[in-house]
Parts: C-alpha cells; sequence; structure tokens
C-alpha cells in the first residue's frame, strides 16, 4: 500500500458537466475523498481552442495539485481531447481523461450488444459469415464541437481497432438543454432526432456520450437511438477506469472514516449549486470560490 | 470638433452576439473606425456572476484603451446590466451600455405602438378612459439569466416611468439556437412559445430584446408574440444612442478616408470568424487573437 493512498482523488471539468462523473466514481469508490474543480468562470471549453483549452487544464490541474491529490481525473471531453496529452507530459502524478474509457467501453459493450449476424434462410447458398470479430463495427461519438472536430474518439478507436467505422456529431444544444433541466422533454427528443437521424439511418452498434452532460439525456437518447443500440456512458467508464488503477498503484483508501466531498468553483458558488444540486439529485454542500 | 475624433469606437462583448450592435453601429455611423473585442475565450457573460463579469469588463475596457479609442460600447447585456456603473467610476472615456437605449426604445416605441383603448360599446356606461399617457405600458424583457436576475432593464425602466409593469423572461436556449443557425426552425419557435406563452396571456406592448444574438431572432419572434407587440432591438437604439453622444461631443470622425474595422478576440479567430460571418452576412476579415 503506498504512503500517498490517504489523498484525495481530483476531478475538474469546465463546469457543472463533469458532477455525473464525479457521482459515479462516489458510487464506485465510496471510501475515497474527493475534490472536485469546476471552471464555471470559463466554462463552457466545448466551443474554445485546443490553445486555450488546454492552457485552462494546466492551471485547472495546478490548483488541484496544492490540494494533496494522489490521481487526478480530467472528467470534460474536451479537455481530455484537446490535454490530457500536454498533461500528462507536464505533470508526474497519474492523469486520467474521459476518452479511453469510453472507447474502451464502446469496443466491448457495442461488440458484445451487436446483434448477430442473422442466420441465412434455409436452402440458400451462401457462403457462411466471418466470426462476429470481424464484423465491422458502427460506432458514433457524440458530443460538443470542440470534442467532435478533435476527432480525438476516432483517432484513439482506430488506434484499438482500425477497423471500426466511427462517425461524429456535434451536439451544441444539448448542454444548454440539460442545464435548462429539459432532460426528458418533447423539445429535446425533436432536437436529438434532428441531430442523429442520419446517423441513425445508416445503422449503429454503439453510441458514445462523449460529454458530461449526455448521461442525463440517457432515456430520451433510448427512445431516439431504439433499443438495439448500445448508450456508453464515459462517465461510468471513466470511474470503473479509475478504481482498476489505484487498484493497481496500491493507491486505494483504506480507512473507514467517512470520506470527504470538496467542490470549487472558479466563478461564484451560486449557480453551481443551484444547478449541480439538480444533475446530482442532492444538495450540494461544500461549494467554495476560487480564483485560478 | 474635439481633436479626439479621429479616434476608433471600442465596442465589446462576451464573444461573437455583440456583431449585431457592431452591425447597427457601422450602418448609422459608416464614416468611423471601429475596433470589436470578443471575449471568446471565457463566453459566455450570461451564466455567470456580477463579480466575475465586473472583472473580465475591466480587463476588457483596459485591452480596448490601448487601441486608441475616443468612446466604448459594452454590446454585451450581460455586462451592461453587472458592470456598467463599475466601468464609469473607474475610466474617464465615455461608455455606453445597451440597458439605457434599450429601455429608452421601449418606453418610446412601446408606447407609441401601444393599442389604442377600444371604444366601449355605444350606450355603454362606462366611464370614459384615462388618456393615452397614464394607460399602464405592460413591458416584457427576455435575456441571459444573469441579465434577467440582475433586474437592470426593470430598475432602468422604473427610474424612468415608475408606472410600467415590467417581466423579464429567461431565455438560455436562444444564445446556443441562434449559433446553431436555427433562426427561423420550427423547433426554435416551438422554444419560444415555451418561454413566452404564459407572458404574452397576460398581455404585452412591447418586448426589449435584452441580448446581441436575439436580433436575430425577431422574424420567429414575430409569429410568436403577434403584430401588436414592439419588438425593441437595443443593438438598434444603442448605436442611435451613440451617434448621438459623438456628435453632442463633438466626437464625429470627419475624414472621408475609407474606415477601418478591426476585431480581437481572445480565444482562436477560427469559430468567431466562422460563426461571425453567418450572423453578419459578410465575410469577417482583420480578425486577431489576443490574450488580454
Amino acid at each position: 500500500l503506498s504512503e500517498l493512498s490517504h489523498r484525495s482523488i481530483g476531478i475538474f471539468d469546465s463546469g457543472i458537466g463533469g458532477l455525473t462523473v464525479f457521482r459515479e466514481i462516489s458510487k464506485i469508490l465510496p471510501r475515497e475523498d474527493l475534490v472536485y474543480l469546476g471552471d464555471t468562470a470559463r466554462v463552457p471549453y466545448g466551443t474554445k481552442s485546443a490553445a486555450t483549452v488546454t492552457r485552462y487544464a494546466i492551471q485547472n490541474v495546478r490548483f488541484l495539485l496544492k490540494e494533496d491529490v494522489k490521481l487526478i481525473v480530467v472528467a470534460c471531453n474536451t479537455a481530455s481531447a484537446f490535454a490530457v496529452e500536454a498533461l500528462q507530459k507536464e505533470f508526474s502524478i497519474p492523469i486520467l481523461g474521459v476518452i479511453e474509457p469510453g472507447v474502451a467501453g464502446a469496443l466491448r459493450i457495442g461488440g458484445a450488444a451487436s446483434p448477430d449476424t442473422p442466420k441465412p434462410p434455409s436452402g440458400s447458398f451462401e457462403l457462411a459469415k466471418p466470426d462476429s470479430h470481424s464484423r465491422q463495427l458502427k460506432i458514433c461519438v457524440i458530443g460538443t464541437e470542440g470534442t467532435i472536430a478533435s476527432e480525438a474518439y476516432t483517432k484513439a478507436l482506430h488506434r484499438r481497432d482500425p477497423s471500426v467505422r466511427v462517425s461524429g456529431v456535434a451536439c451544441p444544444l444539448f448542454v444548454p438543454l440539460v442545464e435548462e433541466g429539459w432532460w426528458e422533454n418533447e423539445i429535446t427528443q425533436q432536437i436529438a432526432r434532428h441531430y442523429l437521424n442520419e446517423t441513425l439511418d445508416r445503422g449503429l452498434d454503439a453510441m458514445i456520450l462523449g460529454c458530461t452532460h449526455y448521461p442525463l439525456l440517457k432515456s430520451t437518447l433510448r427512445k431516439v437511438v431504439g433499443e438495439r443500440v448500445a448508450l456508453v456512458d464515459s462517465a461510468e467508464e471513466t470511474a470503473r477506469e479509475t478504481a482498476l488503477l489505484l487498484d493497481k498503484r496500491g493507491l486505494l483508501r483504506e480507512s473507514s472514516a467517512r470520506p470527504t466531498h470538496r467542490f470549487f468553483v472558479t466563478d461564484s458558488p451560486e449557480r453551481f449549486q443551484r444547478v449541480g444540486s439538480m444533475l446530482l439529485g442532492e444538495t450540494l454542500l461544500n461549494v467554495r470560490h476560487v480564483e485560478i
């Protein structure tokens, strides 16, 4: 067991959305102390350039390091897409983005969920289909303009499996819709259809929810994509990956003392508390303003 | 004529939306040199606190002062709501927000446009209605969360006319809808109805478009509010006010040399150029990145 295991897990996001990652981590690692930084004074990152987002991400990590963390999770997809490599070069602490876990999840879940090739009708002379491993998997990534334009998911998927067919759809209205609380609203469903119809028409095995806000739209997206498409929740996958990584490095907290959850925001705490409590379904306490 | 008249007009906004103000100023003052700063690295201001927005606004003014300006227009409604007074205290240069011109416009246009009191049916014993000046004007302000929560428009309206009935509706989805290019889309119309139906049911004389993006939704809003409600465009009103103020102070540029239009953005110019060109309906040239 490492002497660092008593330290907190640091999580940062551009704002409120990363609370979906926070929630999954707190579920799967209920003993861990968590410290969350939401860069609400500069949110969103999704429409901003790689250079700007990387600059902000470095400042966020510097702040979390002062809070004595043992590992940092980049909950924001855009920051993961643009900045994780730069962060890993700059800092020695383990830093985990949401892209790689999401990609691993899509290949696992999407591959498993994809319907078996239907048997040819008896009497047919078709050759037997190749086994399911060589069947071309169709994965769609949805996210912010920045995440999709970066093609970070596409590149990461192709590094693991060059045969996968990947499409990307930017859904810029989803974040404001979630923050408005319109998770299962009729209008939200129409907007989702508008964004996704074309992709769905081409057939799909899995859809990666490539933005921290999107897990809250899961039931609406389920209606739009139908039952046969696997929805891959990066937040869940990242929490699982965080647990595995801590375990492997002997960094899991052993204490049975009640863990602390602390929140820092770069804008005033009011809106974060209000919208964040709605997102988490519980009142957010312990939110402090900080300038970084 | 002041020796400062050769200087530029400075305009700043949280991002792209202020280009609607820029456009109106360039129409009404075609001889003026204009310098526009869009704080795209920190956009939007509409969900951020007064303290944070004021801090950003002060930095924006400092930047524009180095560009040798003679007057500064705060194109952003949220910054106007939160920061104009602080800016006017901090700096000696004339600084104009969009709230006061919008309010003056609403009282002028809304008052003029409000339908005459219908004549009572003959044979009725009702007393004659008081003259139109004492009729209570109903004005609705639409804007970002920050602008509406600040009640800046309500206060400014009541300073001029305490009898006006003012309602405010935050329409957080309008900015992303405009930036998505969905100006006259069926979904946008539904969302507008969702936000505004209740207010419209109570009756309305004028609606102030209290966010720089909203003039682009004018034709959709016209369908939603009907023909009898005056739509007050803060951008137009502010441009008119800018011209009056320059004239009064002898600051109008006299040169017949072709004016220059320069744009600075705090994030990379790419998205600003792309979305901004769509908003203005012409290609934006001369956009430079700057860190402030």
